[in-house]
């Protein structure tokens, strides 16, 4: 089970959290708790969104705890959107073009989950990729194959519908291969300016996702927190598992939702798989 | 430009070749030469026949003449049948799985050259590896998949005629997209009983292709080769660079021909690409 | 809290026990069990004694349940004494050179512990190393330094002793500096025919040790075992952990204590440092 | 022979530098070119002042020619001052600890050059280390030793002093033991605001050195060259081989010359060794 988190807000440092809290994503990536069976010890990246329109990548397969360079760029980038991911790898070798965040044009991706028998159905989903998107398949995992899946049936134009269509996709050509709960995922999704989310799973157990409370109430709950003191309105996290023990701080996303997130507001919707026709 | 060497005959320390020669495997991978415009510094593999029936393969992203676990094996490892590589990338990543020996069963594969214009041709090129060969495909280079075709072609009951077989092939889809001279090789291939190779491209410049003459004539030309006096009869070397400049000990193998090396014999033929029909 | 294991007897495949046991030691780097609060994570390390009397070393900051090469050498490496290890760093940088077994002529070193305040005393201890021994120091751990502390004090004619001498300047030193519960540490050494051990911290709490059963004893306890009954007479594992939960197989190592083993018999005796005066 | 080149002036994207040009670092790094042996392979570094006022680092073993990260943050950063290096390593590990640039607080420093016989002086030039500043070295280099001991030596108040006095004391050790023509060097720090450097060998052979001239010269002689154009007054560049074959462009430093540059001048004196005293 993979980690990860997303950021939209004023820029802050990655650092905040990436290290700082006491379930920060680098201390996920190596402490265990409840629920984790092996570390994120399989890779680790960051995507932010900086000088340019396009995000700039950094991903590496030496684990995020002991990630010199991962160390630096979260404290020396400042960005007002940010994806973060520790990897624990479910079979496809561990190696830089496995790791999270792919990146395509100004979209970056992640992914907690996997396709179940992956490898009996990987040849039949790679087959579906647009070819014009195809030579940019850089990697072997499950998660990448998701992503150019969901820009083949039309990502950049309509992110939700295209995440309900991959996965009604996925579940199809496991059906017709008989593999069953075919599909278990969390991903963050986003195009600099908004975060794009899912929780979803095609069995009973769902990964979990949560997305941070509005930074006023936050601050009117805890009004001596320095932290939360200097974030500004409109700040969103969305993460996998809280970053913080701080009732109130966090809501549970519901399985079967889809969310977008800016700045002033968080949508939900229900998140239904539907066969791309 | 890659550089590899394939040997047969009596056990020895793959050291002999990969490190002892003026020219060794692990100077070509650094050193300049006639004709090497950058070196072969992205990654590096030994494959070896020992205890088993299958190779052990070893594959590693540090550059050859820094791997200090190539230089442990080249020592430790006693074989009478090993594949070494040494990688000069051609545009995918410097990623373990791209490493050369590529192994599938008993067998073990290198090449040296490209498919030209591989990120255009990849797709149609991977859709025709068996679907029960595709799991195996692990990494992204043309090289594995140049093998894969091959075994998808006959190569585990006729290793030449499937290695011509993918030849005409990867030349018949190129000519489809428009692309000319697709194919530049030198191909090692071992069971565990016999060096197969071949010199091929589709185009007039050719990567060249050596093998070491018979020890007994070299015993008799250098009679006071320490050496030389140790190699055991019928032992051979097939190479994609001599690694001494010994005169008369190594034959170039002309363009466009097959061969089969065993401890007893080297038979060559014509190689004639095919459709595979 | 690193995991190392050590075994003597008639040849085997280190998979045997680094892989194929329901707690292997590559299961103990990355799978959570109690008083393991991080994974061992920042590399690994194999080394054995085969056709040479020196013996071959294969180490890699690959983490051990992702490490490619280890899995082959495990299966194709047949071996009457090797030492593995997988490493959770304390604060030294994850390298290759950081990792375990160290190896110095006929002999491999591997740690278990640290020793406290290290990059206060580094310094100090560094210079203790004789200036003959010092430029096989090659990285930077405290783990490293010991080995070659307790060279400089007569390890290869007196291992136990000169361990003892090490764990008495080792604490002397931090004395000094005001440094108190100095070292922590179980060590496994070998020379090729035997393995030294020895269970020691300075202060109360100290890292397990565990020596395996001699074979015949478990034959008659498990008969119906085919594991056990391949083991030869004479066989013996010594480890951090115990890899199978098999009532009667293993041996808590007292603290405070010193052992030799070899084909015929485990001896023991008090471990009690030294000042080497 | 590694390279390294140290950018002051108007902030930029290292790319410009790094990748641009015909014979660009990272084309440096892998292309063959007259005096270059072997390839700089070894590893990678950049170093740059961005938001705060200690430089970030990035170092990676991953050869500069298939570094990702360094791409990605080649075009991302926009700097006014920066250091990058591409290693070709003389006998030490390759390992992130050894990569160029090295850091301390605000000050980076690159080397290209040796110390000769360095296994041998190691020890005594390690003891020399100011014991406050021993902690710091992580690596195991000469290059990393030299910035030490000009630390030790008073480098954050007089750079070039201790230069001299570092040089002087190398010197010093090196004779005593024997060792003649003891250093090779040309040194690169920067502390924010300056680039300070030196090229100075013990021998008769030295490493070169180049300076660009100033930009509104460049500029009167190049009226149509668009990247020329975009520079600011005030611009400089030092390296240790010309980025391109532009008359009038370099100025190669004399060798026994050390210089200080910003972005309104650039001032030279004799490099004179000194006994530390």
């Amino acid at each position: 089970m993979c980690r990860w988190l997303a950021y939209v807000g004023a820029p802050v440092e990655p650092r905040e959290f990436l290290y700082d809290p006491e379930r920060s994503l680098i201390e996920q990536s190596r402490s265990h708790a409840p629920g984790m069976d092996v570390p994120n010890g399989d890779g680790t990246g960051l995507g932010w969104y900086g000088r340019r329109l396009v995000p700039t990548l950094f991903r590496s397969t030496t684990p995020a705890w002991a990630n010199e360079t991962l160390k630096e760029l979260a404290s020396e980038v400042e960005s007002g959107m940010f994806l973060a991911h520790v990897r624990a790898g479910t079979g496809t070798p561990v190696q830089t073009t496995n790791c999270h965040p792919f990146r395509f044009g100004r979209w970056l991706f992640v992914h907690n989950g996997y396709v179940a028998d992956y490898m009996k159905l990987r040849r039949t989903l790679l087959l579906a990729v647009d070819p014009d998107l195809f030579p940019n398949v850089l990697g072997t995992t499950d998660s990448e194959l998701l992503f150019y899946l969901a820009l083949t049936f039309g990502l950049e134009d309509d992110p939700i519908g295209a995440l309900e269509r991959m996965a009604g996709f996925v579940e199809e050509v496991a059906a017709e291969a008989g593999v069953t709960e075919a599909l278990q995922m969390t991903v963050g999704l986003t195009d600099g300016d908004r975060i794009y989310a899912a929780r979803y799973a095609s069995g009973p157990v769902v990964n979990t996702l949560f997305v941070s409370e509005d930074v006023q109430s936050l601050q009117l709950l805890y009004p001596q927190s320095e932290r939360l003191a200097r974030y500004s309105e409109g700040a969103r996290l969305v993460v996998s598992e809280p970053l913080v023990a701080l009732p109130g701080a966090w809501r549970e996303v519901p399985a079967s939702t889809a969310m977008v997130v800016d700045g002033s507001s968080v949508r939900e919707r229900r998140f239904v798989p539907e066969r791309p026709g």
